[in-house]
Order: C-alpha cells, then sequence, then structure tokens
C-alpha cells in the first residue's frame, strides 16, 4: 500500500523526516506548522502542501508523523484527526501512552541524530528505534522505517528515553565543548580550523577504543601542574573555569574508580 | 644534512613521533625513558637503540626530542646533555624558556594531536605548532617539522597554551562526554554502537557550521520538560547530575547572549 503522510510539525527534524519520505517514494499530503511562516518555508522547500490551519490538515492519510516540541504534542494528539490512520511521534523522550484513546493505531520512530536544516546528511545510515501498541503495528512499523534507514532498532519508551540521555551528552554537550574551545581560540585571534584534525580523531578514536581506553590529556594522567595552569587562564571565565574544574574532576575520579576496580 | 635524533620518553606522543621520524628517513639513535620496561616496550616497538641510564643516552645526536611529563621536563633539560644540539620539546603548555642557558639552540614542536598507543593515525596530518628561540632555529624546524607533517604553524608559547586548553576541551571533555554516554547505556544494556552515526555526525557538522548554529537538542531549546526528565533519570548519579546540569545552563546561557548580541 502506498504511503500517504502528512507531517505534522516544520522543524529540523521535521523536513529532514519529510524528504527521506520523498527520497522513499512515500507521497506527502500536506505539512503542517501553527505559524504560518514556517509552514510555508517548510512547503516551498519540500514542493508540497502546507498549512498553519489545523481545520486544512487532510483527513485521508494513512500516515500522520508528529515532529514537534514535547511541550506540543500532547495538545496536537488530542485533537480530532483521522481515527483510524497510524500515528507515529518522533521524540526521544515522550513514552508511547502519551497517545489518547482516540488515536488507537499508534508508535514512535525516534531518529537518533542531529539534524540541521543547513547541513544535508544520509537518512539511510539514521538509526532508527521503533516502538508501537501491538505486534501488528510494530512489524507495520519496522517495515516501514526499513525503506527510510537501513538501522531499525526496536526499542521500548524506557530504554529509548535513556538513549535521549546519553545522545545529549554524546552531541549536544560534545558540541558544547567545541563551542568552547571555538570561543577560546577567537578571544585569541587563533584559526579555528587548527583543532579539526583533532576533533576527527577524537570521534575517530572510540570506533575502535572504549572511551575510557582512548582518553587523554591533562585529567586522566591527573596532571596537576597543566590543570592548574588552564585554571588560572580560565579565571575571568567563572562559567568556563567551573565547567573545566567539574570536567576534569570527573575524569580523574572515574580513572580512580576503574584502577581500583582492575586490581580487584 | 640527515637527521640523528635522541628520543627522550616513551609514552603516547614519544612513540607516535619517533615513528613520524623513521617514516621521514630520520635515524633515531636511541630512546630513553627512566623506566627500564617502558624504554625496552618502546625501542622494541620501534626496532630502536633504548636505554634507561642517562649516562647511556648518546651525545652525538642533532636532534633531541623530548616527549615527557610536564613535571619531569625541566629536570631533565637541566641535565648535561649535548650542548651544542637541537633541542625541542612537545608540550602544548609549557614555555619556550623553559630551556636553561646550557641547551642554546632549542625550540618546540607541539603536535595538536590525541595519540594512543592502539590506535595508528596519519602522522602527515597532525598540526605542528612551531616555535624556537632564533628565527633562524624557527626555519629549521618549520622545515624539519614539514618533513613529518604537511600541516605546520608557527605559534608562540601564549598562543600554544591557550590552543592547549582549548584542546582539551574538544579532545578531552569530548571524549569525557562519550565516556558518561557509554556508561548510560551500558547501565542498560543498550549497545553502544547504536550512537555510532550520531556522534559522527556531530563531529562533522562543524565542518561546515560553527558550533553555535550545528547545536540541537533541549538545553539549546531551552526545552525544560526534557531536561527535567533527564535530571530525574540522573538522580542516582550526582556528579552526572551535576554535569548535566551546568552544560544545559551553559548551552542556555551562551544562547541568550546570541540572542541578545543579534539584536544589538
Amino acid at each position: 500500500m502506498e504511503t500517504t503522510a502528512v507531517v505534522i510539525g516544520s522543524g529540523n527534524v521535521a523536513t529532514h523526516f519529510a524528504r527521506a519520505l520523498q527520497h522513499a517514494g512515500a507521497k506527502i499530503l500536506c505539512i503542517y506548522s501553527r505559524t504560518a511562516e514556517h509552514a510555508a518555508e517548510a512547503g516551498k522547500l519540500l514542493g508540497i502542501p502546507y498549512t498553519s490551519e489545523w481545520e486544512q490538515v487532510p483527513e485521508n492519510g494513512n500516515l500522520y508523523l508528529y515532529a514537534v516540541s514535547d511541550a506540543a504534542l500532547p495538545g496536537l494528539l488530542a485533537r480530532e484527526l483521522a481515527p483510524q490512520a497510524l500515528h507515529v511521534h518522533t521524540a526521544g523522550s515522550i513514552s508511547l501512552d502519551v497517545f489518547p484513546a482516540s488515536k488507537p493505531n499508534h508508535g514512535v520512530i525516534y531518529p537518533l541524530q542531529t539534524f540541521s536544516k543547513d547541513k544535508e546528511l544520509n537518512f539511510s545510515e539514521v538509526p532508527l528505534l521503533v516502538e508501537a501498541v501491538t505486534p501488528e503495528i510494530t512489524n507495520k512499523l519496522i517495515n516501514f522505517a526499513g525503506t527510510l534507514s537501513t538501522a531499525v532498532y526496536t526499542i521500548k519508551s524506557a530504554q529509548r528515553q535513556k538513549i535521549h540521555l546519553a545522545a545529549v551528552f554524546a552531541c549536544n554537550f560534545v558540541n558544547h565543548m567545541y563551542a568552547i574551545a571555538d570561543e577560546i581560540l577567537c578571544a585569541s585571534d587563533i584559526p579555528v580550523g587548527v583543532l579539526r584534525p583533532l576533533i576527527a580523531e577524537t570521534a575517530s578514536k572510540i570506533k575502535t577504543l572504549s572511551p575510557a581506553d582512548a582518553q587523554t590529556g591533562p585529567a586522566v594522567r591527573n596532571d596537576k601542574l597543566i590543570i592548574d595552569k588552564h585554571l588560572t587562564l580560565l579565571k575571568q571565565y567563572p562559567e568556563l573555569h567551573e565547567i573545566y574544574n567539574m570536567i576534569s574532576n570527573s575524569i580523574i575520579n572515574r580513572k580512580k574508580s576503574q584502577d581500583s576496580a582492575c586490581k580487584n
């Protein structure tokens, strides 16, 4: 059966998902955003109908895909819309039981990736974490997700929430460390590009080493001399000073507990 | 003139440097470590003479390369050794003026990369940050560094120290975020491999986007609902709870200052 999809939301996840749907040959009937400007922008970008009026969201889709903020999702799901269709949300931290009784056919496809509008990526490599209300719908969603990506996993809500939490560390917090490095270099008129090989190698190392084995630098050696020098350099940046201190201590603590674990 | 090198130190930086020297056709006369076992291990790995006796360190080298801990470096430099040769340290945070008067020909080559013994890398792409006591020696070191890598920069001590600090954020702290993600997933029996595409994309994004523009996730959206859920999940891990809270606040603060900067 042909997928006739309606995409609710127009942010980074919604637009990347919509593009993947198009690529997989699905027909997108409409993209909805409550903000007219965002709806128009996404619709024009993707070349599909768009609306910011809930009443105009088509009722004849067989798949409704929600990629909106966690705060907005329950309110949107509570609205009347295509009760027999399959309704799927894409949120990492929202449980399957967010769906109301009026939408009995429902599930989750959580794409474990960082999406920015201005950065294309190969959606076929994005891990898709699938969960659904019945084994039948789970199978249906697994098959559907398999048309979008080669990396499909079945994951329950509680596990998905932990994966989302881990992803915040591995992606958002990592990116914030890049932002801080950027800031330190910019303040000294040093081109940020000088760090690129280091950033690439750091990400590459953990393909073959565990993060614990891959760790280098002053904290894991408990090199107080360098740590103190760096803290002195950060004296006029209290927030960075505190972050440096806290993460260094965490590295030192973890190293100690590993070392003692090895001895037991 | 052929480079006849002596490598002082046998850790990750020393062995990767020694291999690069060999690759560039330099002759390594000896590798020294104060620990006999480490000296032997590195010497055998590289197929070169080794010693843990200072008196046996050859005097006839023309290049002495120090890759030791910051704490050990001044003591080693203070020892009598080949006064006319070129002495070069590799430390990010140690100034050029660490060299004593007894070693008038000296400089620094700081390799801006993370080295692990069990992970090979292409040394020819490692940024080498060069500084030396005179313009002549600087040129000599630039030429020499150019035989090891295609990415050679001349950088003064004060700048190098800031680059080292930025590198701790962009590499060691990033890797610690991977370690924490790892820990969260392991505790839930979730295979860590599921995060690989996310980690790769996060590092890849900042080749074309600034870290500020690349940021996604709950903190940059100031999505208190998810942040609170994550903090609840981390309740029994006080250290991770604090790290999550602090970095999220830092992302939120930085976003605010950018937003207000845009308005001015």
